[in-house]
């Protein structure tokens, strides 16, 4: 039977899952694949902390040159985050002639061009399975079992801290901090959040979606990012009462040349399967031309359902080496720079300010004669038409919630119109703007 | 560049599609892997109907003998469906040499065994993404992204036409009857429509994924199948009061040595994203070991969704042809007949009447003193706890509809309590019994 040797750098939570499932399931994996895979290292800085699970004593090291000189060794699974060193480990691996797996997306979002073209020129891959969505199986899907299909759209749920979040503030009618105090409470969201409720982590992980719909692949200056942390119970409450919830989303679209790259607050009608999926949930909502709207859910972090997707990536590798064959899908993932590899149409990321949506627009007004007019006035003469204005009966701080659900506006005349808004007297507090995903299926076709 | 050949058998809806896709994307297809997959001949007894794509003639053949004898052909897709001669053309593709992609999966449920033993020996690969879950690549995840997990429970809607029927009765409250000729006119049921109707289709797509999750390759007559004709809107309307919508499901389970395999109506929590699944659209929900809770959704059926799955397996297959190697992950995909390839443990199909569900009963009762004593008497004797009891204020024919909810109890049991009570004077009809999910997720480690 080939054997296939494996080295793990990153010792901690996920890289634990992975060393305990690569040694429980061994016979398991040898059974469905006729491969050995072999863990030969496990390799960190700390090998003294209990991390759950027993490592015979020769496989753990602390110099990470061990692995990447050793010849025998096929596969480096990449598992300790950040950009430096996790960069150059990747490049040393893949210069020796390794394959890399990572769950790094920070990494792949930022430098992913780089460590794609050198994979390209190696003749190696990068897997990067873990990177987004947890367990769920998305990028496989995305880069086989949708292969044939041009992607219009994705919609993707892919921060779990942040839906955790915005969960309970809906469930519970509380604010932002009380919300992020349980979801820290339970080990959902880091001491310092800013990474997932700012919205990068997302970015990051759009960046790869859209890289594989798209072959475009982004930088992570170049989405367009809103975090969560000005929604307002207010404002989730308004939302429900007109049949929608708020949902941090990760936006990609395709259209005439030219693809939406965005992540923020949005509205999502409440029959939408998206606006059912609670608490550290993720999904991903798929439309593809051929298969029409797809979705695939589940659990999008943590120990186990992250290991699940390393070793699935592992598998498909060994599977190639056993047989001296990559796979056949883009094999290097990514094209050179910049580049679309489904060239039939060469795409650029569409400017924020031209990004056409539908608006919950909350406006906090002074209840006198004549300032619903002058919002009107303003809106319209940016072309912004309204489809609903309600005026709550709540009163904060004097001033009245002036709710208003537009139709479609182009972004740029938003912004200028909520200036001009926000400038007018009778206005007290900077208005809110949430934007509409209608997401009215119908066929991709 | 590496040239795989492709023989097309069946040139009906999904065969077009297929036809139109390899022939469309060629340059894509061939962008992203490389691959030249060559679509050789297109064969069919009928060449004159105009399917609505162009196909050179020197393609078009009416002979299968003249794929199966051409040495050139790596890959045979198999589109005509049925048992026979499915079966003779997939066998002897096999003993040629050939790998063979098909979408039919009740020939896979009621032969697979002969087939994939056919495959075994051989050393080819029979794919069949397309057999379950139209465009979702549901074979996929549990083949490949889930590999290393120990699946425990799957539920799926895995027929679009039953689920259409369901949805209209639900949005509409009409009857059975109406909402099938209605499904008739949309296309979406067939003239005769037995075999989904009958739940024996969602039976055999069961068979495969039971098969792939837990290496156990049952016979349709082992699958305990309950179609969905005698769902009432009455019913439909009571499960909706008390927060439960019903699905036709397909159930396999692990525990203890056994599995469950059955198919039937489903009482399904209203919170439960199951119970969001409208229409003809698919979802299957499978929960795993490591992965926890996962679902998959989207179009069950239709031209292109089909066509997206079926050319996915020619993608995976042209690849492994291109480079000489198979996948790694089970290659022939099922073992020798009834052994489980996932050898950890020995698995044994438990008996329908061993199944443990709670239960939703209709009683159509005279409306009389001591009615409801002896109900539940017979029900309490049966070891058949009673969780909520309503008497409804509606009559049907002089009876009242009392609907009683239960805890878990034992099928046999329960058969046995409804065949006494069905005796009972003051019973005016059969009861009514369908089974209620929970599918109270947690934790599946």
């Amino acid at each position: 039977m080939k054997k296939v040797n494996v080295g793990l750098i990153g010792f901690g939570t996920i890289g634990s899952g992975v060393v305990k499932v690569l040694q429980e399931r061994k016979s398991l994996l040898k059974d469905l694949t006729g491969v050995d895979i072999e863990l030969k290292y496990v390799c960190d800085k700390d090998l003294s902390s209990d991390r759950g699970v027993r490592v015979g004593r020769r496989l753990l090291i602390t110099d990470v040159d061990k692995i990447l000189k050793d010849p025998d060794i096929d596969i480096v699974v990449e598992l300790i985050g950040g950009i430096h060193p996790a960069k150059e480990i990747i490049l040393s691996a893949l210069k020796k002639g390794k394959d890399v797996v990572t769950a790094n997306k920070a990494l792949l979002a930022r430098e992913g061009d780089i460590i794609f073209d050198s994979a390209g020129k190696f003749k190696r891959e990068v897997r990067f399975e873990a990177s987004v969505g947890g367990g769920i199986p998305i990028i496989k899907a995305l880069r086989e079992g949708l292969v044939s299909n041009k992607i219009s759209e994705i919609y993707g749920i892919i921060n779990g801290t942040c839906n955790y979040i915005l969960s309970r503030m809906s469930d519970e009618r509380c604010d932002y901090k009380v919300a992020l105090k349980a979801a820290q409470k339970m080990g959902v969201a880091e001491a310092d959040p800013k990474l997932d409720v700012s919205g990068a982590d997302s970015a990051h992980k759009l960046i790869l979606l859209a890289g594989l719909s798209f072959g475009v692949f982004a930088k992570p200056e170049q989405v367009y990012c809103e975090g969560i942390l000005d929604i307002e119970p207010r404002d989730i409450a308004y939302a429900k009462e007109m049949g929608y919830a708020i949902k941090l989303l990760a936006i990609t679209k395709r259209s005439r040349g030219e693809i939406e790259l965005r992540v923020h607050p949005t509205l999502v009608p409440d029959w939408h399967l998206l606006a059912d999926v609670k608490g550290v949930y993720n999904a991903i909502y798929v439309k593809g031309d051929l298969v029409g709207e797809t979705l695939f859910y589940g659990e999008g972090a943590g120990k186990f359902p992250t290991a699940s997707a390393v070793v699935s990536d592992i598998v498909d590798l060994a599977g190639c080496h056993a047989r001296g064959s990559g796979h056949p899908v883009m094999d290097s993932c990514f094209p050179p720079s910049g580049t679309s590899r489904r060239n039939d149409i060469v795409l650029k990321i569409k400017k924020i300010g031209d990004i056409k949506t539908k608006y919950y627009i909350r406006f906090s007004a002074l209840d006198k004669p004549g300032v619903l007019a002058k919002i009107s006035g303003i809106l319209g003469k940016n072309d912004i038409s309204i489809a609903n204005v309600t005026q709550k009966e709540e009163r904060v701080a004097g001033a009245a919630p002036v709710v208003v659900m537009t139709h479609e506006a182009t972004e740029s005349k938003m912004r200028n119109a909520l200036r001009l808004i926000d400038r007018l007297p009778a206005i007290k507090r900077k208005s809110v703007a949430i934007r509409i995903e209608s997401l009215l299926g119908g066929p991709a076709k």
